[in-house]
């Protein structure tokens, strides 16, 4: 069970004699998937990982739901401030900006959504969402959130045109999409203001408040995800381990997807733990269905 | 350009001199690529074709975003009911389920969902909605649509719990969601009361409105899809058969999915259109996406 | 039961010998109200008359609710415009125009509020609203709603800067909100498009499409209130009149407003006829609300 | 500047010689101005005092957005619970009630309010919420917040029918409003679980979630209410006290509205800190508007 392609990169690098025996493993993170499946393309990868981290259920709800809460709350706790008519710009809308934008805007905050895809964008378009190029939305918001995956999506030409005790965190990738560097050069005196919150003085006496130094803003305030979020998370790495198993010897040693099977069977656990009941197909719908697609 | 694969029907069924020189073609129904995928299962498909319906951006802004606005629509303009505070039951989670639920909530209805697969109703359920089954829900509702993609999804069942002047209406597929042959025979009488909108009169003195005989409420009632969804359809359709045409000879007598280039060229066109700029990866950004998914 | 004191006009100009065994009156317009409140004011009013418009349950329900679904669905019906992703301007967030917002952005609108109230301005900012000057909305806007009650909202300066086919329409006060004679003088022609829609063509090849000349959009398009709205009016009117007919000769010539017990009595009503039950206070509540309140 | 009339109390009772050249005052909440009431009512208060509480951007703002947010805050820090699809409880729709049913369903709640005032009531039920007496409520539920402004608004007989692991929260009056004694009676034991949250384990198994000992949650936990929020308070504390000063020995000694105009000043200056213009009436719109009202 790996967060970040950590264990696999240790056992193929420097322990390989461990590597006898492996059945298969799983992966819970983007970042390590991307690694897995780069290894896995040179034909290095020694054994089958399935990749929690693309489930359904995970994309839905750990990154959705789980992420735009604690992101959120994260600000909250560090910060005091009131979001009700806030202007907050997300970059990226992928599942983690999607969850953000949409909690911000719960919140009563005014959302500004950043992006380079244009799917995406049309997509937080159509959600009610204002979508601006970051350099002109740098001069609109007073917190700033990223979430796309990249590097350096706030950097000095935002830095320079922000409103005075802007606030600038990150909910995505590492610490790398706030270019800090480039703050730090621009500053003329730094100084802590609260817990987590370090404040940038710029040249012109406008101040940069920046979260937890860049790093991820749920796990650096608050406590990461609920234990509702992580139950699902943690389902999925178990019965993802009896299906490497229940096959091993039988698949190739390649990145995985969640088997659809699983996706159904977690969510069912969930709706189940919930005390919430569903429908089910009668067996005439089932007939309907099957016939139907013959094209009868 | 095919809708419903009727087209194609008639092509291979009974004028098969025309298929010479077909390069290729588009469908626009999820019904249609059905039955399409049927026939090219079993090797009878003369010819490529583009399944438009299954473009990531027409299930977005198509069935979500068109198809919830109209059918709420269509629903107002035959009934002029008041959606504040209306108890209202949809039946099916997809993309359309999704876009009703979304915009009935956004009218102030109370909004109960039924769904068949877990990871939907676990969807609906974190999205805010009350998740039922449908025999629960029929004793609540108010409003019914359907939008399932099954047959017989509200029936006798639900009619015999169903509150007085519960309204009945279809968003899904064809006009088989709402058992109504079974309705007519539970019926002790049955008269028009509005345009496109009929009363059964239930031996209990209940009465059930049905919308439009069970067709589909967005295409019986209002105007059918905005012109500003209808757009990004033809544009897929028509950036699809270039697709073909430049590809003439070189692609399998199969199914295939909208090109990802193509989603992305509509989106970026439709952006444009409504007149809303944005970001472009720089080229540090693009290095460091490249670099990083190495593994460095 | 007057509405737009109209009758009372008459009653007092031309038919003052019908005045003889009036026992007072109702009015169900805010422009009545403040009609009337004027006439009362230089003792001019013969009769006490209830202002129905001001009764609690009418502000939230008919001006909020009621308007803010027909006024949308009027324009929908009207133009079969997409609203998910509209860039639309309310002005005046009044009870009208916070439920236009409210439902516009239900429907995926992204929504600029224009007011020249800072308490009502505040208040929009904190429900998540853009605030602008109008001339500033004006360039950003693509269909714009009017409810402030004033005159001339919109006007030559916002037509000259406006986008391209962007739709101005009034849901407030008569046809004065909107500025029709200075739009008409800017344009070098005209055209309808659409039943209730006139197209205006201005120098520079800008459009701007005009909703129902100006008039109020939820009475020129659609069928007006849903009859769920209504019902409450009609509601209020009914228990009004048989308040004063009770008090007939003890009530003073002038403006009353709905009696509370009348606004608790026609909610308590509407929530009977929705199924709807609530609590009620306890007897031991009663006596600790009593009690405390005493200062005890 | 006085907040729950304590100050008052004690200059009134045991410190008489202190009242001697005293202006005028100010109180801060709703319990104060109650009992300040009741005093001036028994012509017993020494001086005026304008009562903060009542101004309408308090009620708009610090009621319903600082106490909405604040309040689910206070939740999320204490039990790091998932928002998202949970069955909340929300006893009273006055201005903290909207707030916190209005966050909760930002938050992804799904959200049923309950009521004694059928006005309230049917504005909640139109707003979109499930509206059910408490009894009912008691079984669906998973969080409770009560923000009645009575006593043993939850008690023994709610507690019995409650699901397992059910949380109980206050957010309204003092200590009162969730009856912690019948609670403590039907418990066979008690234990803290994470601080602020103590299980009452009951007869039959289930056990019930007690959030801070049934005191006002953000307060207990939390840091209270933002400063964006408080600012305003004080804005009116302040202006408030010149409005006094200004009038000293021109004023009748009992309980004050804040005027209008510092309601509106306070807005203002709001605004202006957040950096959003609003409109002014032209000339013309002010001739317009007196001449109207004049019935002409």
């Amino acid at each position: 069970l790996d967060d970040g392609a950590e264990l696999v990169s240790v056992l193929h690098d420097r322990m390989r004699d461990l590597l006898v025996g492996v059945v298969g493993g799983t992966e819970g993170t983007t970042a390590g998937v991307i690694r897995l499946r780069s290894l896995a393309a040179r034909g290095l990868l020694s054994y089958p990982i399935v990749a929690i981290k693309d489930a359904v259920t995970n994309q839905l709800f750990e990154s959705r739901h789980g992420t735009g809460q604690s992101a959120m709350d994260g600000i909250v706790r560090a910060t005091n401030v009131l979001l009700a008519g806030m202007p907050i710009v997300v970059a990226g809308y992928g599942w983690i900006g999607k969850g953000i934008a949409m909690r911000a805007r719960g919140l009563g905050a005014q959302v500004t959504v950043c992006e380079v895809a244009p799917v995406a964008a049309l997509e937080a378009c159509m959600d009610g969402f204002r979508v601006l190029p970051m350099k002109d939305a740098a001069t609109e918001g007073q917190v700033f959130i990223t979430a796309t995956g990249s590097a350096c999506v706030i950097g000095a030409e935002h830095f320079a045109v922000m409103r005075d005790n802007a606030l600038v965190a990150n909910a995505g990738h590492y610490d790398v999409e706030i270019d800090v560097a480039a703050l730090a050069r621009s500053a003329v005196a730094r100084r802590p203001v609260r817990e987590l919150v370090e404040e940038f003085e710029l040249a012109d006496g406008r101040r940069i408040q920046l979260f937890a130094g860049g790093r991820i803003v749920n796990l650096a305030a608050g406590e990461g995800h609920p234990a509702a979020i992580m139950d699902m998370s943690f389902a999925h790495q178990c019965l993802s381990v009896a299906f490497l198993v229940a096959r091993a010897g039988h698949l190739d040693a390649t990145v995985l997807s969640v088997p659809k099977e699983i996706d159904q069977q977690v969510a069912a656990l969930k709706l189940k733990s919930l005390g919430v009941r569903i429908d089910e197909l009668t067996e005439e719908q089932k007939r309907y269905l099957a016939t139907w697609s013959d094209g009868a």
